[in-house]
């Protein structure tokens, strides 16, 4: 069995005109490693790939059952023992030199005639400088393979798909929890909300989502943001942990679980009676996610889209971060990201550069418009995550809008 | 004020021969950035830094505050406008282009002659080679700045040990969390743990963890372990998510989350009547761990401690990693590691190479020992995170050590 995605990774690597991609990466969590070495558990590896398949090289026979998990998907194994790892240790060759015949014992496997190479993965900086002056010392020309990386990362596997899905679903679950959790909420003192005999912060919300996630065997690598009132305002705060949540403010809550994949997704609450300009500005946010959802296809530019919610909230007498990049208030950021194995990659929503074109089918993004307002004290945020499909998209989480979490 | 740490910095690049260090990362994340921004949170971002300071290089205006909390410990700050950034995108210029009028800027600023510069952070592969053309270009020499990073990453700051002792002092509560779960399970057909009337998973115990650690801020980026019986046996099984505890068996429970620097903590339980084999192992691992945490001061080498631990289990009849590397029942890895803004990290507990000279004050390592019986189905491991004193350590997970929960 080849590696099913070699005739993709080929055509990729004959538009940059490279005969190979060579991902280097010190955990196998590196985002450019993990298409090919899935939920193998490696420490430092390396991938030479191309048109005919793609070979893992690896460092420690301990790792033989993890690896093997690789080569069930089609990846070939480069075990230590095929360059000499215990000779090379022992001769007290440095970890440079180990990782040089590494790659050239995947080189060799794979067939890579000289030419350029394409380079990806997060070695550390030492680490790239040393495989660069491998390359060349074997006639390689390396060159940044971030383009190509980018590309095959952003045309998802069915079995990519399932794995954001699934992240996704824990997500729905956490959501339901949470308003579940402020539903059942008492008011107390000072407007402020009470759970089970405790003041309710914003730590034991966060607290809430781990357990959820943890139960699912999700991580949470760059945490989460449940940001009342004046927190979720400013568009950058995760929340103070020991802030008490308080009934009439609103609280964006914004969850980004990590399996091998990530998944995204934001709610707003407010606990008893919403103010009036958090109610209509949650409403125009709800319009802009529901016009946007339903325009997602095939053949749509994310800025397209963006636009068109720059336009709606402009309407409605709120700044757009397009004819105003400075706002702090209204609308400022952008409407919508790629998610995979990493929480922000392609494709783009920006006007131009990498991934701007039409969204394609198979890509997942989120679609996320806001609105905030720091002199008022609140911000709102809805954001659903969507696999793009042949005729439209189909809604990663479905879960209910509203602002009261006695209506969910 | 010069950044405090100048000063240790210079030598280190003495003894490297290096003009000055880069540090190039694509987060804030990155464990070589750590040291420099703290607490800041930055997308790109770059850190030149020499005998006379550090110059910290951000990427986009709206990271203004953010970068701010780097200058107030002493970091010098090179703003995008200190090198034309908006200018730059709106001609069009590339990524890497920016990135290099960026490290000019900062150069320029720390006022680095041409020579070699050691680099270091985890950019991706594509940026670090270009990074390397645009030093070649200056007439600078680009080399591994690893050992320098790993050496001004072993000795930490008292904010840094303050860092770690928080991070220790929430595994503590999670571990009393998971003690008296434990301890308030009942136990029904098929000696299953029964918890608030539902069977106790793996799930449940990583998901109590994690709310715990939730509550303080703190990330778990690499997980956790709950790994009972057969799973705890053999060393590499992090716990099936919905694999039910039992009575009579062993759970390896390894907790090790992380604010910006990380924790790490093993304690194993059993509730009910312990097998006498694992009784046994459990006197023999805390007896290895009482008297290498007794060892642990400066000028004690941390090889030698696991060999003491090596002959400790020999001479009780179980196998031990230096005399047989391969072995997969006994003890099987080392005694301990470093800890800091990576897991693992100097010093290191080998027996040559990196980090593997005498321990010093400042030092923050853990001590687990742990024997393991795949055949019998039981695994058992202790850890203590210890920062060393000028005299001996300090413990910062102070916590019973007894398998029964009910003991605690």
């Amino acid at each position: 069995m080849v590696w099913p995605r070699s005739e993709f990774l080929g055509s990729l690597l004959a538009e940059e005109g490279a005969e190979a991609l060579l991902v280097m990466a010190g955990s196998s969590r590196d985002p450019d490693l993990l298409p090919f070495v899935g939920g193998a558990r490696l420490g430092d590896a390396c991938v030479a790939a191309n048109g005919g398949g793609a070979f893992l090289a690896y460092f420690t026979s301990m790792e033989r059952e993890e690896a093997a998990r690789a080569e069930a998907e089609g990846i070939e194994l480069v075990h230590p023992a095929d360059f000499d790892m215990e000779s090379l240790r022992k001769e007290g060759k440095s970890h440079d030199e180990i990782l040089a015949a590494a790659v050239k014992a995947a080189f060799a496997r794979a067939g890579v005639v000289p030419g350029r190479v394409a380079v990806a993965g997060r070695p550390t900086a030492g680490a790239a400088l040393a495989m660069a002056a491998t390359l060349e010392e074997g006639g390689w020309k390396p060159v940044s393979g971030r383009r190509v990386m980018l590309a095959l990362r952003r045309t998802k596997t069915g079995s990519e798909i399932e794995g954001i899905a699934a992240a996704a679903r824990a997500t729905v679950e956490a959501f339901e929890s949470v308003a579940r959790m402020l539903a059942d909420c008492s008011i107390r003192t000072g407007e402020e909300l009470w759970f089970a005999e405790e003041r309710l912060t914003v730590a034991r919300v966060k607290g809430l989502a781990a357990q959820v996630f943890a139960g699912h065997g999700l991580e949470q690598p760059e945490g989460s943001i449940v940001a009342p009132a004046e927190e979720g305002a400013t568009g950058h705060s995760t929340g103070t942990p020991e802030r008490v949540l308080r009934a009439g403010e609103s609280v964006v809550v914004d969850l980004f679980p990590r399996g091998l994949l990530f998944a995204d997704c934001t709610r707003t609450f407010c606990v008893g009676e919403p103010p009036e300009n958090l109610l209509r500005a949650h409403g125009l946010v709800l319009e802009a996610l529901k016009t946007s959802l339903e325009a997602v296809r095939p053949g749509v530019r994310g800025w397209t889209l963006h636009e068109r919610v720059c336009r709606l909230v402009e309407n409605a007498g709120f700044e757009s971060p397009d004819r105003n990049p400075g706002a702090q208030r209204g609308y400022f950021h952008l409407l919508g990201h790629g998610v995979g194995y990493e929480l922000h990659e392609l494709p783009s929503f920006r006007e131009s550069g990498p991934g701007t074109e039409e969204l394609r089918a198979g890509d997942v993004v989120t679609i996320e418009p806001g609105l905030y307002d720091p002199e008022a004290g609140w911000g709102v945020r809805l954001e659903d995550l969507a696999v793009v499909t042949e005729n439209g998209m189909k809604n990663l989480t479905p879960l209910p809008y509203a602002l009261d979490p006695a209506a969910w």
